[in-house]
């Protein structure tokens, strides 16, 4: 393949959507997930993110970066004010309405009508769940840690339940979300499903990978 | 497909690597990227890493949990001697070599030598691109952000150079990581090739999407 190189300066001159455009897939693929929230007064708002990222398992947390200036917004007034949310696999069959939520909606227009999702509810959670989702995670807000150099909001959370398909989880722990039909994000706008290439063994120096599975 | 709820208190009994593996895969999909660094006496490390996040396009950064308990280690300690790294994404053909970099070398062993991947250099960045890799950047460290409730840490950084294949690149910016054969993958050891389900138009209230490209 032949290589380009793009240097600063060149993708600084790149117009505004197009150095978005860029930029947003050069980390690879992302997770597409629906994050569902309850403000104070009971309006409900979901947005799609591909943001959320691992950040250990003891505890079990997740980090997840918001901007404000754009349309998950309400969605970060509604975690700093009741510290409540879930996190919902998007999957083949809602990825459109998934994609969807990213319209800019006023604030008393929930995006579970809007877009055709369905509120679900589980143990107290105050969040909603999106119910079309087959993976979804309840979570407190930890901490919020300001990104000053953009403007953005990262977010650790605090996974509190889990509820998947009980044919995608393993004895060993291993969830298969490849069979639970989630999907990956590249770029703003493009979605993917998967086909898994290999499982591979736990790496040690002089010792010869396995295929697991 | 039948649900299963698995709360707190039972996924905080699990063992520690079934822990691990469970709460490793919540996430959804994850980037598979190799990272690239060199400390001041010139040995380079290579360390795949799943947990670099897209913070922002203007200024141009990136995110990136490390956890310095595992292999990163020597990552994390020379990124902030040099503040120099390359993310390279990894593709089909090294998934393998990338993931045996996660494994315990010393450091005086480069990861590049032990997992048969090749050091490049470009435009005077000090640290190390993969050969293999189609999709490379020259990265800086910016600022180091302690996550004090687990011990890992966030970096951010600032993307200086991208290499890329010339035919993966669109005019309106877009990049597609697809045909560049970059990869997906899930939990701690799953690894995935996609397939494109569509590109969405940019949503808007009331506006129904389109399918484009």
């Amino acid at each position: 393949m032949k290589s380009k190189h793009i240097s600063q300066s060149e993708f600084e001159s790149f117009e505004e959507r197009k150095r978005a455009r860029f930029i947003n897939t050069l980390s690879g693929f992302k997770s597409a997930n629906l994050i569902g929230t309850k403000d104070e007064n009971g309006l409900t708002n979901l947005s799609i993110v591909s943001s959320v990222v691992h950040l250990g398992a003891s505890p079990a947390l997740m980090g997840l970066v918001i901007r404000p200036d754009v349309s998950p917004r309400h969605t970060l007034e509604n975690i700093l004010q009741t510290k409540s949310l879930t996190i919902n696999h998007v999957n083949s069959s809602i990825f459109k309405q998934a994609h969807q939520t990213s319209g800019r909606y006023g604030k008393e227009q929930s995006e579970f009508t809007a877009c055709h999702l369905s509120e679900e509810y589980h143990s107290d959670h105050y969040a909603p769940f999106v119910k079309e989702s087959h993976i979804k995670i309840a979570l407190e807000l930890i901490r919020e840690i300001k990104i000053e150099e953009n403007g953005t909001h990262f977010l650790i959370c605090a996974i509190k339940d889990v509820y998947l398909p009980l044919s995608c989880l393993s004895e060993d722990g291993s969830i298969d979300i490849e069979s639970a039909d989630s999907i990956a994000v590249s770029g703003l706008d493009k979605y993917h499903k998967t086909n898994k290439l290999a499982r591979l063994s736990y790496a040690k120096p002089g010792k010869e990978l396995l295929e697991i599975d």
